[in-house]
């Protein structure tokens, strides 16, 4: 029977409450994972888990299952019970989950990156809301897509709801963050066809050729791209729209550009 | 100078607050509309507006704009004033905004429903989240779908953050619930093609043909569709799924189902 960890004031929940904040997460470089199913999913990709805080009174059903199958095949990782007061704490305002882990975030740079033959990349300039990084990230694992490149990003990458509304598939998918000077300068080195998503874009989407390596790009929920990616090189595509309002989700986009990427690979 | 509603015992505003619940929409067949904006884009649609609440101080910068071409285009809407306390409390948790609007909610049936020729017809069977509602809507809108079924709904159509997710659109797109029988008997008496997404649907939804008056079928976010769309003349298709997750948010395959249509359409 382990110990159960009943103080707020312990040093590893302590610390472990600060990454709930992004400059936390920034310092620590570490973040939470909320959830069995999602730890499991980033165990089993890998993902550096450090230590396992678990409630075990709010794990029932499946979660029951995972949580056995989880002890039996990673016995190595600290596990450390705690109250529910102590849980509380490290929900922080998010449903009480049966577990909360810790992991080590990659500090991995753009000029690391190993790609496929044709990758197929997507890349977000100062996107903001962790909710729509983790749907964009549903997406590209959906299709198979390789890379997710954060430009001068607003969220961090494993901001706890990015990781929750990815499902977990963050933790398969390699994700960077560089500025989008970086990101433009990496994606000519590597001969990639650049193509740039804007309301105003004047070559539809379909008409485009995603079958070489292929950057798809897209803007911030409230102001679309930066002027960077006005230049020679960067074709600006547009998705018709017919409508009265003037604009999709940015998530939504990235959802359809990458499904006819895929619908022109296969 | 209008008079200024300063009392949370205002029938009217009593009234309003309830239409902040699903109960209180159900019974009085109204909904609330938050925003200048969204509130003028009803208005456009024609949508039945009946009473607005303004909280002036909280009007400012293209909100003022918005506000001055409202009063000018739509003078004979009662705008009734409001102190800050009843804006916060007819706001009830959402930002605080400078207007409110009270509006009658469509009683229209199936049957009632006019289609184009060869419609774009979605149905969501069961949804819960009103943000799911609101995305594909506004994706319907984009792509310029005909008609909304909400199936056996979980949600109101017009549940206020079903309206903001929209942007509004809702405003300008039919929308009726029905049962997912009747849904049923309605697209097979309209010689719909009827094509259910499902993740283990055999047929890839690129394969078939969308530019017949078409139905898109789409469940629930955590149960999928039901049995009843598993019968003879209904087509199940999916999308191909590459990855360690098994499934997309419903209004990311909604999108990509609509695009696929416009793109055979066009």
């Amino acid at each position: 029977m382990p110990e159960i960890i009943r103080s707020l004031q312990n040093a590893q929940i302590k610390s472990a409450v600060k990454l709930r904040d992004r400059r936390g997460r920034m310092q620590q470089k570490r973040t939470v994972v909320d959830g069995l199913r999602e730890i499991r999913r980033a165990l089993q990709s890998c993902f550096p888990i450090e230590t396992i805080f678990v409630f075990p009174d709010a794990i029932s059903g499946p979660e029951a299952a995972y949580f056995e199958q989880l002890l039996a095949d990673y016995g190595d990782i600290p596990i450390l019970h705690v109250t529910r007061e102590v849980m509380e704490k490290l929900a922080f305002g998010q449903r009480i989950e049966g577990a909360v882990a810790v992991a080590k975030v990659s500090e991995k740079k753009l000029a690391d990156m190993v790609l496929p033959e044709s990758p197929l990349v997507v890349v977000i300039e100062q996107v903001e809301k962790p909710g729509n990084v983790g749907a964009i990230l549903r997406t590209m694992d959906a299709v198979g897509a390789d890379l997710l490149i954060s430009a001068d990003g607003r969220t961090d990458l494993f901001n706890p709801n990015a990781i929750r509304a990815s499902l977990g598939t963050i933790f398969s998918m390699a994700v960077v963050d560089a500025t989008s000077e970086e990101t433009i300068a990496f994606l000519k080195d590597n001969q990639f066809q650049i193509y740039a998503a804007r309301v105003d874009g004047s070559v539809p989407y379909t008409t485009v050729d995603m079958q070489q390596a292929t950057a798809l790009v897209l803007g911030s929920e409230a102001h679309g791209l930066s002027d960077q990616w006005h230049q020679a090189g960067i074709v600006n595509i547009h998705l018709p729209m017919q409508g009265i309002a003037d604009s999709l989700n940015v998530s939504t986009t990235a959802a359809v550009l990458l499904y006819e990427s895929l619908r022109q690979r296969s």
